[in-house]
């Protein structure tokens, strides 16, 4: 039985190689990988090679939006079952550490963390994965719910990082998948309004099907007098938004940095101070697989909304290049068994 | 034109009297009261003339959980306008004191609470009331909905001070009205799963009605080995739920009591301590109505769900006595305006 | 009885002018002004007449750091008595809006502020105060003690912003009088260690009389591998320090901004974004006044190193114009009745 | 050489046996054990065999409060060196569980405790103890000093849990080891002021000495009116304590319990309510070495102050029943390698 895997071998380029069977260790699944979103992060370490200090050097295997099933497990796994459908958590702790010890496993100096130099993702048919990586879903939740679990994680943890609270208004900047999970996040978690932000029409109009109340992010004013929100997830990483967006807060509001700015962020932080705001950034996530799990299964949340393009594995290529080729795209979905029919 | 209103006289007995007209004082508004919510409060003043260390002396009139229209504003007033629709929160605090300027206004020595001696409440037709304490309402909701309002904050103000967080675990012990209010409160807030207990299978079927699960509560099990909640909302009151809820709190859960026991509550804390659980009394709510009118009017609460009976003014004393008369109810609604046809 | 007080009639000067007799409110004490700290932002207005939005616009009383003693008092106050020595708390807010009613009514919109256009200070001889901004001080505890109360609640508000807990190691960036004073506190709090930072040799000295570990603000490295700090309390108000001191922070460290950094402060959001900092920033401060005398007459907190020159009122001018003058300078203290003999 | 062992083969006695050398498995050190204070738990494990649901069952060395040299080295240490002093944290997680991998490690089902059944403890020689376990201490710290970080890492943890903010007002109820050491925490962490109270003069004049406030138990008054402190630290353990401890807080007050009631504990929350309090149980600790250890060398806190007596290894039997036998004692400390000349 071969395991195919799309590989990165050189920057903009995807081969499909057949890859060894994976062997598991004693905590370790085999998951067969069911299906496999494309985040912003994928694109960039194909296009450019690096994000931020983490750099490409080697082939490479992408994907970190990821879920599947269990076809056979290691000796001391007891968390899992051959047959079980899992959404998968992509970061594995040290356990050993200080921030482990602290709870803040994601901050861990030693993560290994998919798709992420030097470690491979998980666009591969099967791959062996330690067990409290995996996460159990219900039988009514699909693979692609469960996949997408992962950027959904990302929206509860800005959420979580903004210290929102129910009755609270709630902007976000930046339509994008991230930015409508989290405006999803923040409704499900009794924000009393929710706006969205973005410069491009036709990701407004996807959150104005979902329901949310939008605006063009040129219309919004700087300085004393605009504020309408206690609450903002930034998650367009358009330097220029930051500043906006922190003039909308109230005094003593709080702001989750979700986007990551290219450039340096310029802030007028003389005339900020007045407002006392409080600025969170945000590194990913930690303890949200459950929440995710439940907000999916529940329908307090829809991610499956957000997918406008599935692909085979053999596809990968075009995946990753969507979002050039395709300015009305907003997530692709990798299905390296197949995609499903309905 | 008279201004009825439904006056306890004596312990046990409701007389209407025609009241003066109120007068406005400078920020208060005369608003015209649709719709009151009968309490548990109610019915105990109404019964036994006290609750805790408030004891009724001389007549007084009922009635905290209180909607309107504004009808005549003072001349200082600029929050609320003739016409207006408000939901109306029942305490006004100094403004002066420690507590209230640390925040917590709701336990400001000074406090006037409608209903609560020596203060009365509003089952009458007109009564000026402070603008801070209006909170304008959307054109959708009712004036039931906006007198529950007052039941809801309980609710809110409970998950706030167990500190729920979504993709919690909650338990709900007491199925009456504010236990029905917090589970839908814990639901809108992203709780991953609520469970009610009650003794009653009225309470139950309601509770079920309503989308939760359900348990008798006979059937749970104290000591180490129950544990399956990281929040306990108690609202039942009776001294034995207590016990057995925070047995069933994981490791570090937390517990919210709003349920007022009228015997001392025994608790185990020699075996407890080893949970670390955090127990968080509560004393009604503060700064909830905002977030209570987003909930109901965005569909997340239902609060109409829980009214079984509505009355006239006329009719007050059948409407503060129905809990012993019909076993099967859960809240009156007193309507001083009439009650409205559908 | 003459009623001199130190006005600024024009950018830059100092006339001695002899004010009516304030006559008090009903809550109003009269207060004899004992002592009265500069601050730079008391230099700023003299200098430019401006901070951020707050523009001087015709003839000032310059003063916030002010003590005194209770001469008179209005018919309704009930707090003080006259002979009472007290430490002053220079803003006064509504009590009326949300920000008052929420706990921080440091952010009252309609706050008035001591010595921040249009409302004068307290470089005067009498002045009348609302008795809610007086708090006694004990015997043992000087004029000028309790005037430096002020900056020292600048110190301590920095530390509730960044959530200091005990046995955190902190770092200081700026040995000015705030930051001394936030270092301070941080030690009182059971910080584990303190480190101050500056470019000033005179200041880092001071700081190393009070026995805190130091730093020349040149020495600091940026970029990953530099972390030693749980917490950054930012006082230099130097924009190129800020980033610095970001970078010394731990992964999920937490950082509270009081400096006030006369450009724009440029940060590399999408690199520090991984180490998930939290950033609060700091406008003056809220509740602190019974925690700052309680620092100070334990003898946990000595403000009164800071100060290296005093002045007589008629020498206001060369209070403000101090800094400019005295490189070798840090804090100066006006005495409105004379300066004390030892 | 031998490694004499203080092993209680039976309820109230202790034998001094040679235990076999121990092997350092891959990440423990060999500690040789140079004191180890004498605890409540200790006591009451040789007295009565149990500690609610933890049974003696089986020979067991006692002993949790403890701190050694590093003799030796298994092959996979990095943090500790043979020659170092440390302070030894008496709880080993199991770093897999959800608890864990929250940060609340000390509440793992599958802790391992010195002292605590089925776990023997450190009243001996030499013993093998994971790395993790073991905190170095300063050139100028005693051992028994470093010993004596386990308790107060009991009285910082309750600080912890009441969320102890400074300038705040504490009691502490009990002057048992436990409370005085609390109570020092709450000083170094800033609180504005504390209150010791307990039934015994002996007790109260050691707290006295340390420059608390004291009082008498008896004198406390139950019921609204005697509110006097933010924070109530009850580490009496003393079921009656516990409901006059909460009548003393504020409204909005927190408390924490330390103490282990042997009886259940009878509460009125149907009046305590009404004050809105926050109760925290505790169970130990968690993250608090580094805390204590610099609290106790930068002379925040002393510890050795609570030592009334000090015994060879071989007086094993005297220093646990000291508390019987000697009215007017505190804290003793065995010493495995011998007392120690001054």
């Amino acid at each position: 039985m071969s395991n195919l895997a799309a590989v990165m071998p050189e920057l903009g380029r995807i081969e499909i190689r057949d890859l060894p069977e994976p062997q598991p260790g004693p905590r370790d699944a085999i998951v067969a990988i069911e299906a496999v979103g494309v985040c912003g992060s994928d694109t960039a370490y194909f296009t450019y090679g690096r994000i931020g200090d983490w750099v490409v050097d080697g082939p490479l295997i992408l994907g970190h939006e990821v879920s599947g099933r269990v076809v056979a497990i290691g000796e001391g796994v007891t968390q899992v079952a051959v047959g079980d459908r899992v959404a998968i958590e992509p970061g594995t702790p040290c356990r050993d550490c200080e921030d482990c010890l602290a709870g803040r496993y994601h901050l861990c100096p030693r993560l290994k963390f998919l798709a992420t130099p030097p470690y491979d993702g998980a666009l591969v048919q099967r791959v062996a994965l330690d067990e409290r990586n995996l996460f159990v879903v219900p039988d009514g939740m699909s693979y692609e719910e469960a996949a997408l679990c992962e950027p959904l994680s990302v929206g509860i943890w800005a959420c979580r990082r903004a210290d929102l609270r129910a009755g609270e208004r709630v902007r976000v900047s930046g339509a994008g998948p991230v930015g409508i999970l989290a405006a999803q996040v923040a409704r499900a978690l009794g924000a009393s309004s929710v706006v969205i932000s973005d410069v491009a029409e036709f990701r407004l109009d996807k959150a104005r099907e979902l329901g949310f109340e939008v605006e063009h992010s040129g219309a919004i004013g700087e300085g004393p007098g605009h504020e309408d929100a206690d609450v903002l997830l930034e998650c367009s990483g358009a330097p220029g938004v930051l500043a906006q967006g922190l003039w909308r807060l109230r005094n003593g509001g709080r702001a989750a940095m979700v986007g990551m700015p290219k450039q340096d962020v310029s802030l007028p932080l003389s005339r900020l101070n007045v407002k006392e705001i409080s600025i969170a950034l945000v590194n990913r996530y930690a303890h949200t697989w459950p929440t995710a799990i439940s907000l999916v299964s529940s329908g307090r949340v829809d991610v499956s909304a957000l997918v406008t393009h599935r692909f085979p594995l053999e596809q990968t290529q075009d995946a990753l290049t969507l979002a050039s080729r395709v300015p009305d795209s907003l997530k692709a979905v990798v299905y390296p068994q197949g995609i499903p029919s309905e």
